[in-house]
């Protein structure tokens, strides 16, 4: 079954509404099905999964989903059991918590589970968002961790293999909130074949599964694009020198807007989406 | 007199140091004539003036300048008072300290002071730094104050005229020490005609009067160049609603590297520099 939706990806930059208007909640809820969806909640990045778990069981049931359920892989291993698969087959939605994005990655990388999430986007009957760590993790590299208050440098951002949904990306969360922005250029300068994507809290970028994505939320998303860089000092940088990057291309993108992260280039609305509904 | 300075004007992003190596102090004091140096420090922007001026005079005085002079404006009738313009002749090299760019700004704009600063610089026998707030006030027009922590917004920044020491430049200091990169990029929403200047703290856009600047000191200095914006929503805008800036243009710039914001790109060492000495 091919599910028409609108994204079948969405990263979430932590911190979405939860108790107002729900709007990423909702565009999530609606993009797995509306009433017709069953949604998987994967709480296993948070140290607390039940609490986690229960609180967004509770606001899909109360936004109408036919069916949720709590996919509470608890180690490695079960990520391999048929029990989390099969639940996972029944599934239109599945929707990774915040918490540790390392952890998470721990328990379903590589895993049968994991496998089976790709090959269910591969075939577009699923619709896959994360939040925070959930969100942490869609790149083939992901920052672990890291720190803030300093000029970019090696040491600011602990880096290693995300789960590579999206390969091309290098996500970061809590973005502007956490003053992220120079521990995202620490990763690009690191890894400046990535297109870094910093995401605002209560803000999804919301990939349409045709090399774009838009915003959807309250607040930014950061684009940092290094396909120009002209010269970086990092691979001649020790662990706390400040590093440089000259000619990179930044994007600040708000509510609506599109970019095309293929062409890497924003989307300009094409003659259908400008046409009167 | 004409001083062979290297570097005119510094703005620097507060928080340099003032008991290690003093990389920064020790560059202006150089540039204002090493031991034939007479620094007049200005502490007006700060609420301690008193305490300020006298942190500074021990650093200058210590560093072996001939003469430090405490020009303690304390209002601003006093910064058209001969006696602070006599001692501002005698100054080779000028300090501005850090506290409040309003208040320093209201002391000194358009005063007899002032003026004689502007033609002192005009004419190249005066070295003007400012750290802080004293690096605030060097555009047309400068952050007065803001907040963090949000996305870019309008709400984000406080903007009024600066003092148009560099007219083109919108500076913002204590830059990713304090989440800045969301101010400076709502202040650059409202001036894309400028560019925003992020400096670190314990660092140093030294600007060496021909158009360029280098980087000193511990930190970066993030330029945002709004040149090839082709698309921001500011104008419609209200204030709290995220703000969209497409096609920036952003450099990491880090200790060496140099700047040409006349031409706005970088400077690439030349032949002569290039040589061994």
């Amino acid at each position: 079954m091919t599910i028409p939706t609108k994204y079948p990806i969405m990263a979430i930059g932590g911190a979405e509404d939860k108790v107002g208007k729900l709007e990423i909640l909702t565009a999530f809820f609606k993009s797995a099905g509306g009433q017709q969806a069953t949604i998987g909640i994967v709480p296993c990045a948070s140290q607390e999964p039940s609490v986690v778990g229960a609180r967004y069981y509770r606001i899909f049931t109360e936004l109408g989903a036919r069916s949720v359920q709590i996919l509470n892989i608890r180690s490695p291993q079960e990520g391999d059991e048929s029990r989390w698969i099969e639940r996972l087959d029944t599934c239109t939605g599945v929707f990774l918590s915040g918490g540790d994005q390392v952890r998470l990655f721990d328990f379903i990388h590589n895993s049968t589970f994991m496998m089976a999430i790709m090959q269910r986007l591969h075939l577009g009957s699923l619709v896959l968002a994360g939040t925070s760590a959930g969100a942490a993790v869609m790149g083939e590299k992901m920052i672990s961790g890291g720190s803030s208050g300093e000029s970019p440098n090696r040491s600011l951002v602990d880096l290693m293999d995300g789960l590579g949904i999206i390969p091309e990306l290098l996500v970061d969360q809590h973005f502007h909130n956490r003053n992220r922005m120079a521990r995202l250029l620490s990763a690009i300068a690191a890894h400046p074949d990535k297109l870094g994507i910093g995401i605002d809290e209560d803000t999804c970028a919301a990939f349409r599964g045709d090399g774009t994505f838009e915003v959807v939320g309250k607040g930014a998303v950061t684009v940092i694009d290094p396909r120009a860089l002209t010269h970086t000092n990092y691979p001649l940088s020790d662990g706390i020198s400040p590093l440089s990057l000259h000619d990179l291309q930044v994007h600040i993108l708000s509510a609506g807007d599109r970019y095309d992260y293929k062409r890497r280039s924003i989307h300009t609305p094409s003659v259908e989406m400008a046409s009167p509904v």
